[in-house]
């Protein structure tokens, strides 16, 4: 990287907007202006590359959230791929599409994006503006691992861990689509999720074969990971870790949640809780059987609630 | 790159409209499924990579383009910025956004997508499908070169060149905005851009020191090279290479050229051409002068025309 100055811009209202993003972000954003980024991938290291968009009306409202949390979220959640990789983060690319009535909010957003790329000490390193007639943020993620975990690599007899505690968000939506506020804490699940790279890492290190971040909803991503990597996985719902006043099966379908699932052999969880300030539990197993994921509680077999799915029939 | 092979994907509809994009690309996709797509960065190489959105209403038509052509011109218009710093392509990561109403056009524009992404053989390596209201393809280009050319690198007394024929794409709008259907030629370079990719790295290896792709319009891009590289460039506009029928001032602020302009000591604009079956016209010098562009016409001071610019005063 060649330092935090960025190319002069030409004039124009576009390149206003463009510089006052650039304000914004200060040293977080690197040679911005060029056609294309410049990034050095660490020797020995493979490039991880992940893009999200995160839409008005499909994935955020904006009688849900402020400016400033839609870029803090959007970011996140790109970042939460590279965690479910446990690679390290390089950069990000922002492509924003902003209705001309936000405008006036554009470095509410970037302050937003700021928060989350420097959170996990992410450089800014280009983008792409347009006006639209709807808000979208389109991020770019990358970074950088030795050996990448994939979700095709989770092997029978291994176990299933997830971090953190899980529902926050299906409460939010669940305050939100009856009319009422959701609380302080499950709205800040939904407004402010953390992408877990330290914690990835750490389970990487601590022998984790496949891994996947929870945005689907734990079971649906579970079923990704198990599709993936032609394996059987029981999930016992009992064991999910979830906040006071969710149900089980709300916390099992909860989506955006971000928090990451991993097979590995045996885990230390206290260990690991101590290490990351974060709570790690063990959920179920890979077991032998046709490929997909098996519920349980308390031994009996339950069906599987769907994840969120954009284009599920309605 | 680990094959071809793509991970096995969970169920659902929106599953189902990737499945049908991933039949579409065929060999062209790469790994698609898992959270994020591992590449390699070839050795002693830098990562160059660019994001693009190209919007229903802002940067296409669907009066004026099909379904095919959506997706060709999405793609070819990203990989133009690799293009613009010498880099050659590693992947692309394509974002979608669907609307209902375009379900059924989904292949089309995954075989536009392929058809760009192979004519420069490029791999289709992830991506990310939304249902929202508006079409959208936002396109991240990965790329790859030891020494990327930046726009920083005009340096006074070089001569400045731009590849092909200028102004296609205001003639083609010129047509559309009138009522009228464009000329075939015209059309044709609007719809199907041709990323200079192999040119741009002959320009690099014949000791071009700066580059731009022409996208706002020759006179407004080589205004950003001028700001970026902090010098005067004059250009003399009786010496833009043009298209029968368009002006020269219809060439100079023509938008989505997707032609390359450089600046570099002499360069044989004979050998190159034949070399490359690509006209290379010099255009104008890097000059003394405050940072900007000086049009001549016939050793007479003219005012320069404004490119494209989304958010200028109307």
């Amino acid at each position: 990287m060649a330092g935090t100055d960025n190319l002069a811009l030409g004039p124009g209202k576009e390149f206003d907007i463009v510089r006052s993003l650039l304000a914004e972000w200060g040293k977080s954003a690197e040679r911005i202006g060029d056609d294309a980024a410049v990034l050095e991938v660490p020797d020995g290291e493979k490039l991880v590359v992940s893009t999200d968009t995160s839409l008005e009306g499909v994935h955020f409202r904006r009688d849900w959230l402020n400016h400033f949390e839609i870029g803090y979220r959007a970011t996140a959640a790109s970042l939460s791929d590279l965690a479910a990789m446990a690679a390290r983060p390089l950069g990000l690319m922002i492509a924003l599409t902003l209705p001309e009535a936000d405008r006036s909010e554009a470095r509410a957003i970037a302050t937003g994006i700021r928060e989350g790329a420097s959170a996990v000490l992410c450089p800014i390193v280009g983008g792409d503006l347009s006006s639209g007639k709807v808000l979208s943020l389109t991020i770019t993620a990358l970074g950088s691992v030795a050996r990448p975990i994939s979700r095709a690599g989770a092997k029978r007899g291994q176990r299933v861990y997830v971090t953190g505690h899980l529902g926050g968000p299906a409460a939010a939506l669940r305050a939100w689509n009856a009319g009422a506020e959701p609380g302080e804490r499950d709205r800040a699940r939904f407004a402010h999720p953390i992408p877990r790279i330290d914690a990835a890492i750490g389970l990487a290190e601590r022998g984790a074969t496949s891994a996947i971040d929870v945005s689907d909803g734990l079971i649906a991503d579970i079923g990704h990971l198990a599709a993936a990597s032609k394996v059987c996985i029981e999930v016992d719902l009992a064991r999910i870790p979830r906040l006071n006043g969710v149900s089980p099966l709300e916390a099992a379908s909860s989506g955006e949640e971000y928090e990451i699932v991993v097979t590995a052999p045996e885990i230390d969880v206290v260990q690991f809780s101590s290490e990351f300030g974060l709570d790690l539990t063990e959920i179920g197993r890979v077991v032998a059987g046709s490929s997909g994921v098996q519920l349980l509680n308390d031994g009996q077999r339950v069906t599987a609630p769907l994840g969120f799915d954009h284009f599920r029939d309605k």
